[in-house]
């Protein structure tokens, strides 16, 4: 366990709802195998793009059983066990396991007001409870703290963290992040969730990625990756500034925000291209429609997706 | 149920926790008794103070049952269900209403990002999905938005919300709401969860308040609120000026933040008071100990409690 | 000096602008008049509604110098020394006091990043160097710290503060900090700018208010002020609900934000008032017109000032 | 005007200071010498760093006057005009022309509160006042607004701005403004601040750094700007870890936080490595002492700095 080790892209699978809220199982196939024949080394269930926060604990589970039954053991899976605090986390962790989970991601905890004392002792307390690697997901915009690089540290030292997700925004904590990892002996896989600068993630010292966009375009990320681990630089900046006109998804939307524009986006652009049957979004959210699925349309268009 | 109204105090239940976790339901009944006993007009379970964040569901339901079942009608019982979205929150809400709550209080949505659009389908939703009066709690440092007050008499005004629990630290937002809300016919009962200044909030025209310092000394509040109902507003004043000099059990400990101050504190005070056998707190929040345990001792001597 | 002392109403007073930008000096003095005639406590020069940070220093050494003339010593003039550090504060004090100033009035250091060592050594550092009653102007939605109620009192107390101007809007500490300076001795005079819930401060143990809305309309402000000196809280409390229906001016406009509405707000109901020539605002800041001018002036004619 | 260009390595330079407060010429002489013979390709006085925000008028002046002296034409100058709003940038901004800078950098208005509007026309009025190429500082950390990428493009297309000096820490915005940038024919000169990622930037697309750590350590942001050039990204990458080693000045300290322990790291490293006759800190800050000082003279000794 301590020597779970992930590397190169490992998308957050969106996940596809039919009208009526359940999962749409056949476009779960679709989508979960398409990525993993354009090469992804891995797959991010229940990640905030997975639509973790809007299921109940029933929607949660069918997601992973059908996720873990699709995939079928062709790449590791990890699971979000996203919930407020430890206890909740690990009841999570714990069917996440029975149900064949390679590794999980919890974040710090959130909605009561906690410190570092607490974010310590909460993954602690789940790594002590869950015989699986933990990934930390470092996600201050949702959990509205910053895991600091130094207890990152700290606690992939002592073996509590398998790994870090990092969504944090903070490339300049991500690099000490990556070179104080390396300094330890590289205990934790340490993966980015910036799709937009994964290039520099790369040259930062990143094991991997988890690109919300690889949803839409995972062969590009592969391509990257591929690049990166031949060290030619000239083409990794090349496929992210490609896969930077396809991320104009998130921004030619209007009035709409956060979830809305953004997963809003993906299962737009995977229902345009065939992936998806239909954009059902989770309540209380609503799907992108008129203007804004067209404007998404042009973007497709434009990279040659459409 | 468009017709419920709350007035007066209703504190939001401080849950006593035996070391292993459980619930002390003893102390519980203590508690509770001892706050109905004292006068107040209600209560209010799993609410922030009530742990709600860190209960597995399981507890969860343990706590609303035995409060309901030692309330026993006596006073209204409100219901925290707080989560995540939508359907989670539903979740909790029906399990409330078939344990006997009397109302439910729930946030806006919280972890995804969204904004007003989400907020108020979100609390439609609710109302739609569950027969009970529908409480929204404003509690922006907890769920990272806040409640406009105008988008409140919107949904107050169409019977969607039953009233606002107000932990908005947002004096002037308050202020309009309660006037609004006057003028739109007080559909919604208006609460203040701000314990250090109720009786400003009453002079702003709160219907009520939801102090959480009540869990160690309600008769204080009790009495604010008779000399508020007899407009002897030098007695409203000093009876807050005298329940705020117990509140610096909040400020005399150091190195302890967030719920580990302050659940902590009312936790340790009841502990020192003989009203809960036990101060353990909930994972992964330490109890308060040594020199911050006898610090609290100390205020609660200078007011007379010990 | 540490006995300056100010209670009651203290306007922060608008500044009227020629369409060139320079100081409309006739509106100015019917704006200062007419808050004297109606029965003001004092007034606050180049406070954040006075444009101060608009203002090149000629330009505040004009308002300050027309604006100390026009009081012509009827009133005690505090005069707002608001700058980025230390010693750019001490240049406004000083030339504050060549002209004439009652008091001098400053934020905490902003812009460079730092906490409260700084803060409590710049305060230290202003009292030094100027010979005047120093009060602190705790506004950190525009400083982006807060003065902690504990610095505060112990400022006071040292006599290096003779007075807080608090627009923090944090009623707890406010509460707070009257409580404790009472404690004290009563070293400070505590003012609120507050404007729409200053009854609140007023039972909260405030010495005074600094309403902007006094601009508009100084009467309702002196009432409320002389009710809550002969104790009558349901007069105070219908004074402010009174001014609360003209504070409607900061919402009924769209489209803008920020000092464009609150300032903008008062400059064309001093303008439609016939108190102010123009509704000239500074740069880079544009005047409100069309729907948004006709709003306001809905507001007027709704609470009878038009 | 429009044609100025500058690419490479442009230092933003701290400001030795007497014990009197005054700047200690000869230690400026000193820096700003070893850095031109380093081989920076520009200087940029009166930044953040070269504490604009604690100077008063007259300090500022003297600080450009010298330092254009000093500099005397073997590199360009930017030359910091930072304020809160727009008339008072304009007046620091033809001071800076009088004395010979060639080109200006502001920020976006700060302490009253507005919005994209007031953002825009605030660059606008800067650029018809003065006749000096204009870049824009987006620093929100100290005036808590963004300079979003669609804003800057829009102004550099139409000739407002020359560059940008991005100190956001929003490294998806910045690889947007480059790319946006380069798409409009590449009318402006954009400079990273964030000196410890400056490798991610190049390949992002950036023209340069603004690097403050290059007070310390010149040459190696001078070698990896050249290795850059040469495409050895290896090379970059290692030139970057070794000069993050040296970025640990930042972090070795305790009890500071801020400008204190930032540019309180620079002064100090520069004292003791010889080059600052002091380490005078601009009040209120205090020096850096004893524990303190002695772990940045470690972290100096293992870079072979001491």
């Amino acid at each position: 366990m301590a020597d779970f080790k992930i590397r190169g892209v490992v998308p957050p699978v969106v996940t596809p709802d039919n009208p009526d809220g359940t999962v749409d199982v056949e476009s779960f196939e679709k989508l979960i195998n398409r990525m993993i024949d354009a090469g992804v080394d891995g797959l991010f269930l229940l990640g905030s793009t997975g639509e973790v926060a809007f299921s109940a604990d029933d929607h949660r589970r069918q997601i992973v059983r059908e996720g873990i039954r699709i995939v079928d053991g062709r790449v590791p899976v990890l699971v979000g066990c996203i919930d407020m605090e430890t206890d909740r986390v690990i009841e999570h962790a714990k069917h996440a396991q029975e149900m064949g989970a390679d590794a999980i991601v919890a974040t710090a905890p959130f909605y009561a007001l906690g410190g570092l004392t607490e974010m310590e002792e909460h993954f602690r307390l789940i790594h002590e409870a869950v015989d699986l690697p933990l990934f930390a997901y470092d996600i201050p915009v949702c959990v509205h703290t910053k895991l600091p690089w130094k207890l990152a540290i700290k606690l992939g030292r002592e073996g509590v963290l398998a790994g870090v997700k990092d969504s944090s925004g903070d490339d300049i904590g991500f690099r000490y992040l990556c070179m104080e990892n390396e300094k330890a002996g590289h205990p934790m896989s340490i993966l980015t969730g910036h799709e937009i600068v994964v290039d520099g993630a790369y040259l930062s010292g990143a094991d991997g990625s988890v690109p919300g966009l690889a949803n839409v375009e995972p062969y590009g990320y592969v391509r990257m990756w591929k690049a990166f681990q031949a060290g030619d630089w000239a083409r990794v900046k090349a496929e992210q500034d490609k896969l930077n006109e396809l991320s104009h998804i998130f921004d030619v939307t209007t009035g709409v925000q956060g979830y809305a524009g953004g997963v809003g986006a993906f299962k737009t652009a995977l229902n345009l291209m065939g992936i998806f049957k239909y954009d059902t979004m989770p309540r209380p959210v609503k799907s992108l429609t008129g203007q804004n699925r067209e404007a998404i349309a042009q973007v497709l268009r434009n990279c040659g997706l459409l």
